[in-house]
């Protein structure tokens, strides 16, 4: 029988309909193109080479050697306007405001064929820092109310530039979606006098059921209400409720644990397309008992359908235990170098 | 510079991007392999002919000659199970149901080669009922809180079935996006005593800008904050909550509504793919001042990322009032014969 479960963070059921399972394996992207990518690429506006195909870098990070290893770019279209004072109308029913925001491209490295699982530790923590660095700066902006940072890999999951990089969109509101989501938070710590994601870790790691990874600052695992097979939560287990509130030695952790929750999904369902966005404390970051930052990597495996739309319920066909199981078996030794 | 709408009966922001905006005609869906599809597909379970490959009907509407027209069936792969009584654990933040509900489908007409804007207006009139007649017997299960019908159009819409279909499922919560919708609509009805949906109603009417149809009893419009390009509601003038409180007069002008829209997008974008919903009040047909159901069309002419998963807000290309100039000048009278 399908079973129902609530992730009481966000209030969400999921259905998790084991009958219609097909086995880990099986999610494995299909077969494509056998194609070597080249790592660099002549027309593409990421590549090192290429830089005036991609001018206005407004943040870039360079080697001791002085070549750069990461660059932040403006969207060449973006989604908000970086110009102009926030305006809001209002007509009857209807609410206007001008798109007023920030839009940017981390270039996550100089490399055409590079994809976060193969990328060295050490390169990772150059990217993590630049998002530390841009959403603080972002959030000094007076416009901004709540900083996305987020990736997108692969046409499944809405790319079609194939240059490893990550985004930033900085909205002058705080969508509905994350107040709702706020509200659900403080609901939960009013009952319970306890953030609900540091608790989450609690019994995550005395339960490890669906535990992927446990390091010195962070835990990873499949959520227990987890909405699409193999989706993942990565937290500090310290209770951190804006993501740049880690420190350096967070950081550094965090780039490795990234690097190989990737790595797993990377080897074990042959390079799927993802999508994986920091979520965090709408505005500046402050003391807040009941949220807690984290990681949501969403393989896309599967396909949102009319329930879905109509409901915001998903249909999981996967166990998040045996997601899990199979994940932890995958080997990262011989790629890690030991 | 892009503009955010906010729709103020689900508190949705949306960012509308003019300068990453198609004309409306580039939406149309690429060219597909052309292929004349068969009146019957000899494997088909749901074609006039193959009743044994999809037993178990649990009702069937039959024309004057005796033979069917529309057909339910018990889902083959039900994300809900029929049978035993809901159960529910709680274990820390852990929270479990047993997966029991009503998973339907409805085999919209014997024909395999059908698609909602070819249909006859009567064969619409028996879906329409038919979808009705499920969703009252639905909510007579003491297990059931809220009935979604639905219907996926096209593989890019979650259908792998070309056979005309749509499903009902009947879950044993309340999803969490609904509950908050009806809030926000509570909300609305408490500032303004009145229903935000009947506001919205008129408003369109007034303007006129985004209207599509204006028929006896219904209205059908691209909202002001439409989440994606082409995104349609149909609402019934009448301020109606609960889906099957529509009468027979309703029904058939739904019918026609329903068919005409659908031959918009058919002839217009050249049949997309597409999800419709209809979203309604939880819980058995009763009174209620702030929800109003309604028909929201999809067509899947974008992707979701990582922006809208991390914030429940949609990047639209398409300005809404451009979106319905071109659907009100795509010519319906020769498919309708006047």
């Amino acid at each position: 029988m399908p079973e129902l479960r609530q992730n009481i963070a966000t209030r969400e059921w999921v259905i998790i309909a084991t009958e219609r399972s097909r086995r880990p394996a099986e999610f494995s992207s299909p077969p494509r193109e056998q194609r070597v990518v080249p790592p660099y690429s002549s027309g593409c506006p990421f590549c090192a080479g290429n830089e005036e195909l991609s001018p206005g870098a407004s943040h870039t990070v360079r080697d001791t050697d002085g070549r750069w290893r990461v660059r932040v770019l403006p969207n060449k279209y973006p989604a908000l306007s970086r110009e102009g004072d926030p305006a809001y109308l209002e007509d009857g029913t209807r609410r206007w405001m001008n798109g007023v925001g920030i839009h940017d491209v981390i270039v996550e490295a100089p490399e055409h064929n590079l994809t976060t699982a193969l990328m060295e530790p050490e390169q990772l923590v150059r990217v993590v820092e630049c998002y530390r660095q841009l959403y603080l700066s972002a959030v000094q902006d007076p416009r901004v109310e709540q900083v996305l940072l987020f990736k997108n890999h692969g046409a499944a999951a809405g790319t079609s530039l194939e240059h490893p990089h990550s985004q930033m969109v900085a909205t002058p509101v705080v969508p509905a979606n994350i107040r709702d989501r706020m509200a659900h938070a403080m609901n939960y710590y009013d009952e319970h006098r306890e953030c609900v994601f540091c608790r989450m870790i609690r019994e995550e790691l005395q339960s490890g059921e669906r535990l992927l990874l446990n390091t010195d600052h962070f835990i990873a695992f499949i959520p227990y209400a987890a909405f699409s097979p193999f989706h993942i939560w990565a937290l500090p287990k310290r209770h951190i409720p804006s993501f740049p509130q880690i420190g350096q030695e967070e950081i550094n952790d965090f780039a490795r644990l990234l690097r190989n929750l990737m790595l797993m999904l990377y080897l074990g369902l042959d390079n799927p397309d993802f999508n994986y966005v920091i979520r965090s404390l709408p505005g500046a970051p402050r003391r807040n008992a009941f949220f807690h930052w984290y990681l949501s990597i969403v393989p896309r495996v599967s396909k949102a359908a009319g329930f879905e739309l109509g409901t915001g319920m998903y249909i999981n066909t996967a166990l998040p235990e045996e997601s899990a199981a199979f994940l932890r078996g995958v080997r990262l030794d011989a790629s890690e170098g030991g």
